[in-house]
């Protein structure tokens, strides 16, 4: 860090640079206060990407204040996690927010994120995981990214899924969603070559402990190279995938 | 049960049988009582099964014991889940006495049991799960059953179990045995009709909980019908086979 | 796999076949794509079960949408763990549909399943458990089985359970459903020759941990060969109980 | 408290006691202070328990000075779930000490406890449970109680339960140890009157969990009026028994 | 078993019993069978104890019926474990049975059980707890034990404790129930001799995990002989106090 | 204990004091009777504390009476964790009481303690935490202790948290709450050198296990001297500073 | 899959390939077949990776035998998580194979992967965790990627960290390692923008559950598109980051 | 932040400080960089600790490493947690350093911390803490704490704890270690008015679960303001202390 303390401190002294200057770019980032939160302007600039409000746990007057500030400080808004009642409740306060209520969440777009021109392939194994499937497809295609739809494609009829390899092969990253014993990234890893992003859902009863068994499962997949993010966790995956997709090539 | 006593009792007193008999009768079943053990000798009539030793945690010259009455008694003398130390001294100790390392089991065969001419496939998906395997295996050869083995064809490499899905169509019923994400029985469940049993294997680490992973993935398997015994139980695994095998068809 | 496709590519040229036959041959399986479901209609000639809707976490218009067209395809519909709400609206949609509120099945038979001539008997511990049994009972009798009902046959009045002894032996196969610290399977297995499926169920509260504690006592049995199915999952256990009598004998 | 306060304060100001009987009367209870460790002494009086040395966990160096001193006090000395290397070192050092490898305790006892004329029965389920069971011996005898053993009852072999059922039911309590499933607990508790302390033991592998599986099931029993203590507690249990033989009857 | 057997059938044989007689004697217990359920009406006989209701998890119209049986067979009408609703319900069906909404019990007396003349306190840690503890008392009462409680002495406040020690000590068995981290049963161990039930309750939060933590601290007590059972279940304490003041004195 | 027992029976003998007054002194505590509960007075002379009402798990009506009781006497009146339904029915029958919808708390206060002029800093991560911030920050106010409010500076946007250091740095004593991966105490604490105390929240979903995760994160830390409270305990943390606060300095 | 069998088998029909060509055409991958291992040499084909011996839990002698085949077959050996006296075993008996006890990896080269030019960063909290850095740095290497090492810049020294932050954003993909709470991947998460791949490791004791706890930590991150593989997995981090590097760009 | 940048800014361009000066007034940290460590010599500075060498875990040569490194820098020397066998290494290596087995300490002191003044009581339930005590008592007196310890005062003889009140209320700050089921600082708790560390102990066996009983047990306390540390984690405590005793009054 020396070296660039250093050179804004000569470009200071050297006057080549206002004082204010320097402190921005001492100090780096910014954020709007809200008082109840400060909402993470430089996130973008930093990591890539937006703030957006994970609903689950908040007061939804906090998230209404939040909403309302974000409008008027012109930045977009996304939320994830909603539940039906809050969804409802944003849809009429403000008529422009776009609310989905399959993927629990809600966007209103300032700013387009730029097209990534890159195919991101969204499996899952049952037809129960679509609600997380279709949580991660709206973030994902926020961030400017195409996405493809794999739905039940399950263990239980391998058919399927090597019927659709060849068009899985086709993506420049995979998000495989599954819940009971959550096979379906194991299978799928073994058969291409692409980044894997598994996600367990909470989807099953009995042993299945609200989706850990799933989550274990993937983590001692017996194929090279999977990741795994938290339980139902659509939200993540699709942010590792920018992270992935954004990044390289 | 009324029914089965009115009848012995009837015969009693109609002389058709003396006390003893009726004694026996109405008490049915027997064991040897060692002090420290009552070795059940009619659980064979009753389950289909010959008492045998589990050793783990049991004290080393109990199981010496144990053995040297089974012996005098003229009985079959199986043992299952020795260590390396009580293997020896057993060979040591009782130059008859059969032991196979890598199963950890022993064997002394005094009454064989009949042949049952039905097959049993024993499917593992890695190399490091033979040795259960092989303790399932001696236990159905011990039970007349001939025992078909496939090792070594896991998810990763979809192809191997797809290249011996035909052999595997071949048996009577499956044993599959996984460890890490414990994938194998989901996939073999979805592509063949047998009884198929599950087993677990405590092969892996971190979130692998020492087998609960794969335990639980088998117990929450999205194909129909398999069923599961506990972490390493192929003598379990054996014994359910030998079940289905002998009692049907 | 490489005889089977050397005889279907020779069949082809020697023009035995016709290419669609040849394709389908190499093809195997096939499924109805219903855009969010790829419904598996090659699975009973795979593995022998039609597929069956398991409602739980499912969206209901989603399964609504699936038994449409299932019954649009004249195929065999068949639910498990539907909720009561979701009951009624089948039930008042589709009124061919026999519901059943105790066991939370639906049914809608278009090809009957041939009768196996087998007796599965159905045991539980308690009355709280007959849930589960019905569920199993349900699917049992769907694929031509015939069921006979034990219930409230629990170990804290063992008269009860060995009153039944006589008739349980004349089953070929058993299913024990227990909640509580399930020890019903183990004293059965030390009983009986035939194979036993055993079911945890949830009942219980504390330490009982919605099942896991039958779960992993019935896993741990000291009897031999008992095999487990997951927590209240009476229709893996009927599923499974269908592999043991269609296959054998 | 007040009554008795104010009754030893009338007692001092009346004379009738001195001032240290008084102190005495108003601290209730001793110990001797060994620096490393307080000794109690009056726990006998409160509780009817003499202080026993629990060695797991504790430095040797330690547990041999705690040793010297109570022997140094003419104390009874009586030490639980000792090492085999411990059990050596005292051995060679104490020569009076009675050591018990197989129940891993050891004891020198100073002031013999009176007799209780009363019957326990210590049940266990199988062989490999016996270590549990003699340390429950060893400190029940400890305290005056006749104890009567019946092992490798377990509930895969019923005749062998209900052949003791007679025998059992001449005792005034008993200690019921189970590893595996934990069943024989439930078992026992349906067929007899008198209480039952119900102990599991850490015998059996995978999801047996080091023994919280039998714990949880004892704790889950369907029969009535089972309490239970911790895995492998064998003193606990003959304390328990303790309690119930010497304030009833 | 068989010197009992012989007898009986000696009797038979010179005609100094009946052959109906003989068959009892032989077969010992009997039940009420009610279809859904088989309700046990020698277990009185067996093990002391009268086959209660437990509610949870049972269908509302099982119950109903099952009481209805009961009374048309004038037998007694014990229920625990109700939900407010449940006991409504009987409430406006049953006019005659007694419905306690604090500890979730309902009774119907037909035969009063005889008066033991023990007293049994029953202790508690905090308000939170009474319910645990009324369902203890209620059970208790049943069967003929007298009961004192000792409410709110929880150990944060150790006066309150101190202050109750003399009364505490005038019982003939306690029962404590403690939820937070379920200390109580150790400090008053440590200060008396009778026999001492600990109940952990569900009340807390966090990493108390439904009642756990109380569960595992009450099993690894550092005071003498104190046995657990299930969370929140005072039934069972109740069951076990009576184990305890019935057989012995 | 022995000194002090001693000097107040030297002061009675010698009439220095009355008899009443000695055994006041020596019995030390008092409490109110409140039948249900015993409330404890003299916990703030012991401990510092006024014996505040936790409500969850209480009978609401139990709740009212002990209000009811703590007014008649004119002792402070202080509850946690109150549900809605509960703060509803207090602020309709104890006009005079102050209840708090976001902190779930209720005060009525009659003697105020004193202030402290301490500084205590309360973070948060998220605002979604705010609830438990506010629940501490409204028993600290209470308490005589300064509150400062610093929300939403979770690690996700570390120049939030960085921005207000200086301010931080003001503080005798720091509240950290988080709940996701609870790594906010563990940055804190390597930047500061006051005591802090972690709170883990249960705000998260799938592996979080409502709190589990922060919970053990933060027992963690790879921060020296960092404690942890359990989970949502605001109350308990603000406890902890009171003690820090006003005993020192 | 259809459209690409109607391809090979109209060149089959129109003689443009050989039936042996058809044959492995639609038969596609194939193994070298071990007896006891089926080795996958056409995984690298399908999804990147040459297969890797995992040698915890399996038979040393099969490991040496599967060594021994590869070797013979001119195929790469690479090995992982070998014990110590393994490693010593292997290097004796194969004296080109190159062994590393740090990261408990052994290699021998036959073909060389092509050099990616893309830059890796692996990153670790603590001194402790360099083992399995060291074993992603040696698969991420064979891969032919280059690795830069930030080691030892956990959070309770943020500066560290911070002075690294320019060296850390020159990476193409990140590797973060951490035991204890494992709060570092989140910190860098949110102040870096290329792809991040966390593992936790089993550095830590007492709540830290064997490195459970920085896994669920990791899962639960706030920072935005982290993704995690099992406790101690460097190798699977390495196979991840090698997805992801040789893939896209 | 931005105060405390303008005002360096200022005085480098009045010339009233180097440009090094304010490099180093912008960078804040520092740390000595050993290759595999990064040893953070500022930390004092910060949050007023040394880094101290936890040394579970860490490769021995490493350890040697950073301790002669340490040493060439004239840096005080301070490690927990350390084998015997490394105790051992490091006596025979470095004469001068001080080892204590008991704690699994040493300590060489460059520079003395200044006394701080204050007393610290430091109480354990049994012989067997021990260890864990030791460690918070040698690392306290690292830092110029007085340390006063009560040993072996657990709950089942509160005398011995009662005697001592008068002691241990003389303290500033007291830590509390437990194991079993860790109620001792409950008791404590509602005793004492100053601040109270918690600490639990891997003491105890069965459902103990190596110290997560007593850990949840104390974070479920009912007495106020109780904090607690991880397990065994006697370091931790001892630097909670220093926080507390160091930066207030």
């Amino acid at each position: 860090m020396s070296d660039n303390i250093r050179a804004i401190l000569k470009n200071l002294m050297e006057k080549k640079c206002s004082m204010d200057d320097a402190i921005q770019g001492l100090q780096g980032d910014a954020y709007l206060d809200f008082n109840i939160a400060k909402h993470d302007i430089s996130r973008s600039k930093r990591s890539g990407f937006d703030e957006v409000i994970f609903c689950e746990g908040k007061d939804e007057s906090h998230i209404i204040d939040i909403i309302s500030q974000l409008i008027d400080n012109k930045k977009n808004v996304v939320g994830t996690r909603a539940s039906e009642h809050l969804l409802e409740k944003i849809e009429s306060k403000f008529v422009k927010i776009k609310v989905n209520p399959l993927s629990r969440t809600f966007q209103l777009i300032h700013d387009v994120n730029p097209k990534l021109n890159k195919q991101l392939g969204i499996c899952c194994a049952g037809t129960a995981d679509i609600s997380v499937a279709e949580e991660a497809a709206d973030i994902a295609e926020f961030y400017g990214i195409d996405v493809n739809r794999y739905y039940d494609i399950g263990v239980a009829g391998l058919h399927r899924l090597l019927d659709q390899l060849d068009n899985l092969r086709q993506n420049d990253c995979l998000i495989v969603i599954a819940g009971m014993e959550g096979a379906l990234p194991s299978v799928i890893g073994g058969l291409v070559a692409m980044p894997i992003i598994a996600v367990p859902t909470s989807v099953g009863y009995g042993s299945h402990l609200g989706g850990i068994t799933p989550l274990f499962a993937m983590l001692n997949t017996c194929s090279e190279g999977i990741t795994v993010v938290n339980i139902d966790n659509g939200f993540g995956a699709a942010c590792a995938a920018k992270r992935i997709l954004s990044h390289t090539g």
